[in-house]
């Protein structure tokens, strides 16, 4: 090829090319694509565009720091542990004010427990014996307080007894108060603050109202009135998660504070609001007695004058918080944007294509316009170019029209 | 249809067809369509490809586990509490070296607190009163530390005094060191080990430089020069999280330390390293004393030789720091390619579309093209393909042309 | 334009234009392109509706709440501790039940620390001396338990020895059981249990199983056998995470229990199951001394009878448990179907474009179809349009055609 077939050939890769296509003056299938590409455009723009924003680029990778501060006295009066008030240190556990606190509601102590020998509980199926050859020495109750000493102890009169065990003695009497005792926590508030990051767009919040009236967050409550109040009342909390609270209180519980962080960054900042809600996490539903409540065992070690240990065993009920933070940030960007016009566009060639098929296969003519749409080429015949199948005849050399 | 149209039928499915396009010898349209084509292909290549690595199938469902380690320890002479060493076991909270830690640098004591009934602090307004009738008996104090007994105590000749409460008494003096008491905690170091596992590609590692020389890892510091030492002194943290130690250490405050894996697999996994950042998670900047500063009560609890129960109850103040670890992997995947370039080429379509619009409507000859582009066709008179429309004059009937 | 030209602008709006196809009656193309289009679409059923299942809307926002409680009572008998017995109280820490939960099986004990003066451990390097003026008065042992008085105790007659430090005295002694003290943690039993939601598609569950066998969920053991019976036996937990149970109650490590909920929301709910994993996240492999187990230092606080404090310090070996739920649900949705199909069929223009490549510049007559599908147009001479290109001479002027 010589330099003019080379110019020629450059100048040829700025020829537009564009498809050819053949007008079917066909009013049905012209209306069908009408109404598919209008549907196109409003889901493109009304779903993809308006409710979705796809024109805006997303984090919702949150960086969240939760501090959570109780406040709160109640006072009990028991046959067992007499006249006492309770404050945050004693109720709250951990004392940390992490996103995931326990409020100990009612509980269980033993108190004075010390590392000797005593008769293991009765409810235990494994402790109940008849003979001392029952309670084989060294073995552990199974699910129960401690090891076995090979002694069987009954009472006086009776032939069947509970192995003596070798354990912090004596053990836990299983009975717990049926009224909660903290009942009054109903009253208690929480205090919960929540800061935010999206690291993406560099953009901070925090969920205690920027406001100059400090006594408002001294005294506000959190409620329908006060959406962006962060204090928090504890019986709230519970009914809004539908719950009862001194039936929770009773036998324990846990709680989901979820705070949702929805921003629109192309608003202003002050647009940008968390949302709380309140779910009940340990399923209630479950009716089998090994999977409702909460509770745990914690101990209080003391030494003696003599320097032995002896401890203070707590089973306590309570309720405890989760708080859960996830959030969602957009911002306008032109990548996502362009992505969803272009595979907005790519839908309307898969509604060309659907009526496409109505054209050439379903309608009484679509013989004849399947003979215009589609040209055929031979190359072994020169002359078939100029002559395009001309009748609607040719029905089974284009079916595969696909 | 007899056999050898079936078999006609069958060879169709076996034609290939393509598209006919018009060649449009306009430079203007064709230059523009070019442009458009590379600049999308600069965008599938640049952006799509090589900044976001679109070949590569990601996981972000990082795995992680945070182990973390205090060392260092401070001595404190004061009139309370005499000469005292503080160590890790006295200022770690809680003490397991979990992902967030607390580490005290500030307290108020009040010892030798016990159930019993004492003036509640004058510093709280619902305590304040003039005679035993604003106190009433069995009411909790508002934000207070007990259960008013229903008298109001009076210093002698003065008027006004404070509600009695049943509390543990004495009640908190509120004033805390401006000076904070374990000032020396910015020289203590963390040593953070965290392992960290991509489940889809079941790839693990460590922040912890595998290297041989032991020694490293006891003396090193994290810093600039050495960004992979897993040893961090509070004070640097602090600084880099654009905090001022000696004033958190005083008020109390949440740093965020964030741990980011970045790793593309298709590298060798000693590419794949931990970037650390630091920042100050509770909201400095918001002035309300209400939301400033991190600070929680804890009490611990002592038994007297008569079994009377007294506690030290210790507000303290202190720096939180969260160590919150995210990450994402690629790695080469051939779905995801494939979906990238057929977005591209399908971007191509739409650049098409819109060359489509300016050589049908925006140019010159847009007449001209228009009725070369659209092939009218009439199943009612056979005779129009033969002789499509060769003028230009047709304006009206082409412009639904999208 | 008068009121007919307005009418058939309107009535042009509703003609059907569709694409002018060529039929190449090339079989080695046309078989290709089946080709092509049968593996995309067995790409479009195959894995993307039936291995990903792209009809589905999924949510990945998970809620959990994670409750535990551990079972067991271990015996011990030391010339340090004496007979002792050991139950949830003493080796859960913290006791709460939360999901990282660690057992104690190893440690060191050091009773009756007191603030005073005493040698520092001679293990530690900065501790060592020859003389008073090593021992800088004030200055802390780096890595150490105290500050230097500055004074140097030797034994009698060694001309080495130890700074004096001012801490809780005594040190700590540097060895620890080799046999781990709890060894017979690995038959204590810990209960999981785990409560997700979907909030997205307000779907509840429980990994504990709906029966009315009560006593099944208290007798059951997880296994392959009893994959939702939500306890576990320690020994076998660190067994399929691939660690051996004594070696690590002896020094200590972390293990990930995760729990993956995967479920497909098409199907009945009980269909939606929990998926249990095990694996050791401190990472075994890293050999350096600096980076292997688990430990912690604690201590329990005493107050003696002239109200001076003293502790016990406890470093603590053992396993700590991470519990790490993540899930998927999914559920049909018309949205994710068509943008999956329509991506689909994007992909097959792709496929198209591929086989016009080979149809127009590989094959042998490739000048003759590429002379076939672009059909030239001057505006300038009207003519060309009832001649297009017949000869196949014409390759530069087409081979920009992408």
């Amino acid at each position: 090829m010589g330099q003019v077939a080379w110019k020629a050939l450059f100048l040829s890769l700025f020829d537009y090319k564009t498809e050819k296509y053949v007008i079917a003056k066909n009013k049905k299938v012209g209306v069908l694509y009408r109404v598919v590409q209008l549907s196109i455009l409003a889901y493109l723009v009304g779903w993809v565009f308006v409710v979705k924003k796809g024109y805006q680029d997303t984090d919702t990778s949150l960086q969240s720091s939760v501090i959570t501060k109780l406040k709160g006295v109640a006072f009990t009066n028991t046959s067992e542990l007499g006249e006492r008030l309770w404050d945050v240190a004693d109720y709250v556990i951990p004392p940390q004010g992490e996103s995931v606190f326990f409020v100990m509601t009612n509980l269980i102590v033993t108190p004075n427990q010390r590392q000797s020998t005593c008769p293991e509980s009765a409810s235990i199926p494994d402790a109940l014996c008849e003979k001392d050859t029952d309670c084989l020495e060294g073995e552990a109750v199974v699910a129960g307080n401690g090891v076995k000493t090979g002694r069987c102890l009954k009472d006086r009169g009776s032939t069947r007894g509970t192995c003596e065990i070798l354990a912090w003695c004596p053990v836990e009497k299983r009975s717990k108060p049926k009224k909660p005792l903290l009942g009054s926590a109903e009253n208690f508030t929480v205090y919960i603050k929540n800061s935010i990051r999206f690291p993406k767009f560099k953009f901070s919040k925090m969920n205690v109202l920027a406001t100059d009236n400090e006594s408002y967050l001294k005294t506000c409550r959190y409620s329908q009135e006060h959406p962006y109040c962060p204090i928090f009342v504890l019986g709230n909390i519970v009914r809004w998660a539908g719950g009862d609270f001194q039936e929770m209180a009773s036998e324990g519980g846990v709680i989901g504070i979820q705070i949702e962080w929805n921003c629109d960054l192309d608003k202003a900042p002050s647009e940008c609001n968390p949302h709380y809600s309140f779910s009940r996490l340990d399923n209630k539903s479950a009716e089998t007695s090994i999977s409702s409540g909460y509770n745990f065992r914690f101990a209080k070690y003391y030494r003696d004058v003599e320097g032995v240990d002896y401890r203070t065993l707590i089973k306590a009920y309570g309720i405890r918080f989760d708080v859960m933070v996830n959030g969602k940030a957009g911002k306008f960007n032109i990548i996502p944007t362009i992505i969803n016009i272009s595979s907005g566009l790519a839908l309307m060639g898969a509604g060309a294509f659907f009526c496409d098929l109505v054209l050439l296969y379903l309608i009484k003519k679509s013989n004849f316009y399947r003979g215009k749409k589609y040209e055929e080429v031979k190359s072994s015949s020169r002359k078939s170019l100029s002559s395009p199948t001309l009748n609607g005849n040719q029905s089974p050399d284009q079916l595969g029209g696909l």
